[in-house]
């Protein structure tokens, strides 16, 4: 049997399992072989493996340091297959990306800087360069749970996830219209709209404006269909102003999204509230805020006269932290907060999430993945350990023969 | 932060934690405190830790040598609730138990022999004494997987727990009436059957008696409330004859158990097939077979003039193999499958399941399971190494310093 060296980790609202990417090169067999075999898939249950059955908990992170100067870390995400026999490499996961950091940390790829250490981090799947902050003291990883975030019912250790210069990366630029106001119209509803592109491009509509308070339950929301009609009509209007549809009908279901915003109350601001956000993405409310849609406020509230620094009496700063300017949206989930800063000149709108350390070990792969023991694996072990073969080797990669091989090499 | 040493087996149809038992006695915490800290509980997903979220993936299976000269392990089988901060130590688990006489073997409590290795188990949730046999080979563990049960899409490394003496457990004899055969009636419906009490008591009634073929699926059975109702209230009468009840209207509705038996056609007995069965369990078609029932169907089997025998044309001895007699039932799910011997002078009849272990390594407790930093911690904290109190070590068990206090026990 082999065994890969393997670390599990709480990632935001996903388990992950963490891998140095060298640990998973095993002699004839691929990654998405050893990965499905180390996973218990194709198995709906994944009885076999440490896959969890479940999206957010059959998840893989694959790390190196990196050889390019200005980054630190490499890493790839892959996503599992439950029932089936494939890992999908096409996206990258918000959540998983939380184990960076700290990985890198303890892994000693990183030099700790006092009680906050930077680390910049390139995810392969997309290209995204990031930047991410991670608590340390003491030279090593500080791993104290001290925050809280929605969906995760403890505190965990604290990482900021950073996009660099997130602005108009799908549309050339901030505010895509040339207007920090627009206004958009679906059937008989006409009303103002701040269309902004960071992190990914968002309609932002004030509460207000629509008869809603942006503190209605996802349910009640998604039981008016009417209302969720006009919505996307406006959604629609917006992917037109924007330049990303030619018309309405052409716009995406996915892009952009619609955000309905209202300033907090007196006691939702003493909470910790900047703001007060409903969200709708692929046609449904959100049960929290996706980080992407969070990044995107967080610079349309910095703008002079946007629907959300209209709202907010001016363009809002948010709280002065050691982490950056920290804004809080307040979500059906609870406050989600990310924080601004300039660094090398840059801006960069990080989303504060957290981590904890589950498992520190090794997984054992099955000697075949979904196949009895093998004519040759009993051949390879017959004549192990004095005159195994290549052959013998590569045919069966899980053979005592073959982790004698591993181990010379 | 505390790590606790662990490993993650399958073991039959569950994954199982498995702790040696002195590794959960951390100072100042209860072990019931300790494993819901470890498996992220109380939380439905158990995030922040490394519970799956199911019945069948939380739990733990708690180990050591034993001071008896009869019994090599003891092992405690604890359910750890999900979205509940209780840990149930009430029953034993039988897929669970598959885990153990693996574990000792690799842990050097029992030494191998050959290519099968014996263990002597006691269960400390019941009592119950089990000897299990284990695939060794050159002095360690056989892991190579040879074996498929009903349940698990994989062939697993197999192992066979074995029940001493399990006839009369529950009434004083295998066959609590006294008779091989009984007549029991249920409404108009008269038929012949056998009570035996063997693992449980179970009654054994043949399915043609009762327009049955005994390859029903368990949905087509369950959506026949009327037949339910007739093979419970013959369920009830047999607990009466077996002297388990005074009336049938006062029989327990778990036991006895119900088995609807029939002969195999020449398809399934080339297939390994020695009986065909359905059994219900809790007024439900079971989706395979409880253990406890093929214990109780194997030695129905093995004695002349029972509703089994007969059946088979006389007392069946099954297969003859260096494990023992075996004796497979086709299920829904597919065969299971017995082996009867005789060890010791005392007859044992084993259920074959299967083993993996899937993680070698240690679980990280959260710093104080379900709350903040708290002041303790960061008192405990500010005061190691040189003079941590026992105090500030009993408030705060996941401290640096009582981690500093572990090391030095």
């Amino acid at each position: 049997m082999s065994a890969v060296p393997a670390t599990w980790m709480r990632g935001g609202t996903s388990k992950c399992w963490v891998f140095r990417r060298p640990d998973l090169d095993l002699p004839g067999r691929t990654v998405d072989a050893v990965l499905l075999g180390l996973f218990g898939s194709p198995d709906p249950r994944q009885l076999d493996g440490v896959g969890g059955a479940t999206s957010t908990t059959s998840k893989a992170v694959i790390l190196s340091p990196s050889d390019d100067p200005d980054v630190d870390v490499e890493y790839t995400f892959a996503q599992v297959g439950i029932d089936e026999a494939k890992v999908d490499w096409g996206s990258n996961c918000g959540n998983c990306s939380a184990v960076v950091a700290p990985f890198a940390v303890r892994e000693g790829w990183v030099t700790p800087t006092g009680t906050r250490t930077r680390v910049r981090v390139l995810n392969t799947n997309t290209g995204q360069l990031m930047v991410q902050h991670v608590g340390t003291r003491d030279g090593g990883l500080d791993e104290r749970p001290t925050t809280t975030i929605p969906g995760v019912v403890v505190p965990g250790a604290r990482v900021d996830l950073g996009f660099v210069s997130p602005a108009g990366r799908s549309t050339g630029s901030l505010l895509p219209s040339g207007s920090p106001t627009d206004t958009l119209t679906a059937g008989d509803v006409t009303v103002p709209a701040t269309l902004v592109d960071a992190g990914a491009p968002v309609v932002v509509l004030r509460a207000a404006d629509l008869g809603l308070s942006a503190r209605e339950t996802p349910a009640r929301l998604d039981a008016r269909p009417d209302l969720l009609a006009t919505l996307d009509g406006l959604r629609r209007a917006g992917a037109v102003a924007m330049g990303m549809a030619d018309t309405p009908e052409a716009a995406a279901r996915a892009v952009p999204k619609l955000a309905v915003v209202a300033a907090p109350d007196e006691a939702e601001r003493s909470g910790g509230a900047h703001l007060v956000v409903r969200m709708l993405s692929m046609g449904l409310v959100h049960p929290a805020l996706p980080i992407t849609g969070s990044v995107a406020l967080t610079l349309a509230s910095r703008e002079t006269g946007t629907v959300v620094s209209d709202l907010l009496g001016g363009p809002a700063d948010g709280t002065a932290t050691e982490a950056g300017h920290e804004f809080s949206m307040l979500t059906p989930a609870g406050l989600v907060t990310t924080t601004y800063s300039v660094e090398d000149g840059q801006p960069v709108v990080a989303a504060v999430r957290t981590y904890r350390r589950l498992v520190e070990g090794s997984i054992e792969l099955p000697v075949v993945a979904g196949a009895p023991v093998s004519a040759a694996d009993e051949t390879a072990r017959s004549t192990e350990p004095s005159d195994a073969t290549d052959a013998a080797v590569t045919g069966s990669p899980g053979s005592p023969a073959s982790e004698h091989q591993r181990a010379i090499a």
